[in-house]
């Protein structure tokens, strides 16, 4: 396993950084035989791309997917699938100011703890335009999902710094700039996101992720859990800083009966558990929650240190998101999805089978 | 990787079920020239150990730990370790009456949606005894961590059901049933589980996890982070609902100038992140605060099936814990310990060394 | 993946030293319900176990295994499977001339140079008793191979020394203690065997093993292919230090259409190929041959150094096989199972099926 | 672990088919701050690459190669470093009339057996082409352990069909278009390869591979030895079908006395090992011998049978090698530098160091 890979029979490893020639993935272990073009991926990576309202990054890339391999006349042959994103829109002057300073809360620091050496050109490899990639494996997870399994994948935002997010209905999510679960916050949304980008600061967000139709059995039961695996893709997500499993945090407060999920003939009564029951899938809707913490790229000067350990007052200049997790939610999804997908292969592999129905 | 295995340099297997004739673990890739002893182990091991007060589970085990290989004259030769802990406290009758039946909130209805069969004595492999083995490893890890880098893990309680833990100092922590960092709750603690338990319901519980003195420099840009692993780590603890490293769910409702952690020749002025900034440990220390779930084994009658899919009110006779979480502490702390192990051995391949330290 | 472990989905973990408390391994992925009894593995066990002829290692080994864990009433539970044989014939001062010196074409070097440490008992863990645990492990893919897809695997002796066997019968190869496949060189080979073990010396063989029933399509195009895995599994044997598959070494001298496996409908006209076609199952038999080298423990003084550089004489008192390659056919015959076995539930987890059998 | 790497600290993922857009790999887990070039790696893939001579594929293909990410400023940064090769001439039409019929000696049946599906164009990805991204990921390591441990790696082809070339120097190896170890059978081996190309046959061919300055210690003792995963690497090379290491067969016809490598505080006095014993390097030259069969692609009628089962003669027109074994050496040159790469940061992850030299 490669440090820059997921998954075990579902296997993404990922590649690039933010003002490289490509950011890409190989994607090892993709059954056969499904249909699959561009455009089942292009749909996804639009959802997440750069540029699609003021409220968002300014730089400007198509992030047009390439499938180099793995595909023959439309369909997945079994072999690996190498899919590239060519970077367009390099501004490495933007970050010149910064490349021997550590922007605070930023990997800056870390990177070159790690390595002594690092890409400052847009942050490297710790840009979140390294989440392109793994939308796009992530898209080819979701089709294989939906048409075999009849699974499918959602995640919406439900507050944005201090602002919760009223849930109307899934239906407004994709049909607004913040992925809003309602059609009576955008105003008050807009209003709240240029007084952030005009006032040089940025906020945070939380999102509620749900996957639907998993059948009861997949996960494990020590260490390699569904819900260890979940949190780890959703945690490795950038900016991610906490995750629940259904009640979350919230189930420390209850009693052991109000936080058993009853179960009849007809299915689970609720569904504290979020779907997951000693590392297992449960059957029920697999429902998790997120932090993301506010992007770290400010306008305003930060305390911090440069290469030679000199203080120095950090400004962020350039383009950025006054709120990255305004884009998470197609992230979460993608990352949910190779969970899934990984954990239904592996299920496969050891029991011949995708688990079971419940309710039946 | 097997399904039952942590880490990537410093390996874990787990195996085992609760009323099996053992549990235990195989630990592959430890550093070679350690001293190591079974005391060295079972110290760890007697920390979570059942029967310990009346406030957990009265299965009378003594945990003894055999080592059976990887151990030559008092030291770690580099090969596997192989750690058992003989189950001696098998009551298997206890579990006869929900053999074939689902327990709400258990593993029971997973298992069996998963392999079609289950061990039912004591809960099989989804007993929280199966935390012992990684205990145990845990412990290994712990030691080359404090003897190699100075590295020390700890985990207290903060809080119990409603009941938050007024947080005076760790050197309570180890000095009291319940992992608190206080001396003065301690009656209010005795009764309020005494209550639990004459009531027959359960109880969740939080807990907070530090990790001291681990370098600059720990884990990975994607999917492979630092947060990511552990949050793995952690969630894959039976019980674990909840993960956050640093502020967490708080932190998103924080701007960014609020929750950069400034940069200075003294260290950080805060640490908002917990110890860990794009996936890689920045030098604080990592904190981590996860929540547990109430233990689903309540003597409460609970609305369940049984394997043909009848309804049955489904009541859990037999030993356990009012609040698994009491006992995770340890538990919390030895993943930690195994996560870290880990990322100190994948540093030292690819980069030669264990990171940086900050400040200097 | 651990150092000490083989497999992908079905993953099986070695541990242990020949004269330590015990060997054993931990199998994980094993599909479940299978009956499983410690008979099964134990008549495995017992083919490979020393002492059963004056040709062999006189110790004194039971090789009794005790099943730990991954079986309940009688059957597979999909857990993993730990199996434990205890040492009870460690007669470490046997070998205490020469904890300190290397013995030649032995690991004493190696292990030295690696670690720093080694546990000279025996051989420690790179004697030949670590094979063990894999035809236990063996024994266990085995039966699964052979219930579920009619897979069947057999070795025999084909050399030993400079005396090639002459093949008549399968049948002969269980009923002889040199695993050779006649019945006329019996008492040749004893006499052979008996003037080696007098003189000190010791002798090579050569094996050639068979898999019988595998269907077409497990392994991979590019790196992880069936021939590349089974090259690891049977060079990972002790003393093997050849591998070829199908006409192996012999097929560089054939012309292309010399070398070509004509197909028909009724099957394969020939099998040069050895049932394996770029990386993946034909179909036809799968067939190795493999050379084991003489056992590096002689009884005649051999140029060497001590740990200090030093150079000594080194005599290697004590038990140990004159030809280790006569007990080699079950351990081959183990990790040659193993490899299908992994094969197999590879590809049913990407593919959803085992393959094709052809002739249909 | 994806069936399509190799390595598990330095990770290679091989993509891409004959015919399709690119073929290429991802390396994880590299060194940083290792200066790095595409020349650096170029001048590996241009000793392989098609078209050089009349004696090889007349496939034109410039090979060159584009690193998409990893390198920053010339130097390694020790994130993945993505290297892609376009396809350049891509005659798909020359496959056209073989594109429903399986190919004696070939992958087709094996991959339409194990994917239901396969990419005709240029045999896809079973294609010999796929070797590219191998050297390519090879030349990286080659550089980083000729810099940092003085490792060097060379092959040279032993025999061409049953034509022994004569070892005269390692010298002339580069400089004649057979890899052929002398310049006095040059004109000897034209006359063979024209005449073999023009009969429409193919030949066989043998290596010899060797690695210098291995310190002593890499490697493990049971399962991922450094024999096991050579061989691993080797067999896993387009038709490779029989691997030795050392001696290889030939030590199993020699006794314990002449098989043993006497240590003097000068060295070895010989080399029978071939560099490793039990598992791990001595410290001696790696060596090891690979017999490669006939191109399978022949112009001659083979019989065989179309997708329906139907028997056909199969002639192969088109571009092919008529020995392929001639282009091996930089690949095995490359699948050793990969492992002995992988081997060192393993030992480093472990033991801190790369083993020791001897002589000292």
């Amino acid at each position: 396993m490669s440090s820059s890979s997921i998954g075990r029979m579902f296997v993404v490893t990922n590649f690039g950084e933010s003002h490289g020639p490509a950011v890409g993935c190989v994607i090892d272990g993709c059954p056969p035989q499904m249909p699959l073009t561009e455009a089942d991926i292009q749909k996804e990576l639009d959802r997440r791309k750069p540029g699609t309202s003021r409220h968002v990054t300014q730089r400007k890339e198509s992030d047009t997917v390439h499938i180099l391999s793995g595909v023959y006349e439309g369909k997945t042959t079994g072999t690996p699938i190498a899919l590239v994103i060519y970077n367009e829109d390099q501004r490495s002057k933007d970050y010149g100011a910064i490349a021997h300073q550590f922007r605070p809360a930023h990997a800056d620091w870390g990177y070159w703890a790690k390595f002594g050496i690092r890409d400052p050109r847009g942050g490297g490899r710790s840009s979140a335009r390294l989440t392109a990639p793994t939308v796009a494996a992530g898209a080819v997870a979701k089709k294989w999902l939906a048409e075999n399994l009849g699974i499918t994948v959602r995640a919406c935002v439900t507050e944005i710094g201090n602002m919760p997010l009223v849930f109307d209905d899934w239906s407004h999510v994709n049909e607004n700039p913040f992925f809003a679960p309602n059609n009576t916050q955008i105003e008050e949304l807009e209003n709240l996101l240029d007084a952030t980008r005009k006032s040089g600061e940025s906020l945070g967000a939380r999102l509620r992720l749900e996957v639907l139709g998993v059948p009861a059995g997949l996960g494990n039961p020590v260490y390699q859990r569904l819900d260890a695996n979940l949190a780890q893709a959703l945690m490795g997500v950038n900016a991610v800083k906490g995750v629940e499993i259904g009640d979350g945090f919230a189930a420390s407060r209850l009693t052991g009966t109000q936080n058993a999920d009853a179960m009849t003939p007809e299915g689970f009564e609720t569904n504290h558990a979020g779907g997951i029951l000693g590392g297992i899938s449960s059957g029920a809707a697999i429902v998790a929650n997120v932090a993301i913490k506010p992007t770290p790229s400010v306008r305003l000067p930060l305390k911090s240190l440069d290469e030679e350990g000199n203080p120095v007052d950090v400004v962020t200049i350039g383009r950025h998101d006054p709120c990255v997790g305004l884009r998470a939610a197609p992230v979460l999804e993608a990352v949910a999805a190779l969970t899934i997908m990984d954990a239904a292969l592996v299920q496969r592999a050891q029991c011949g089978n995708f688990g079971l129905e419940y309710p039946a």
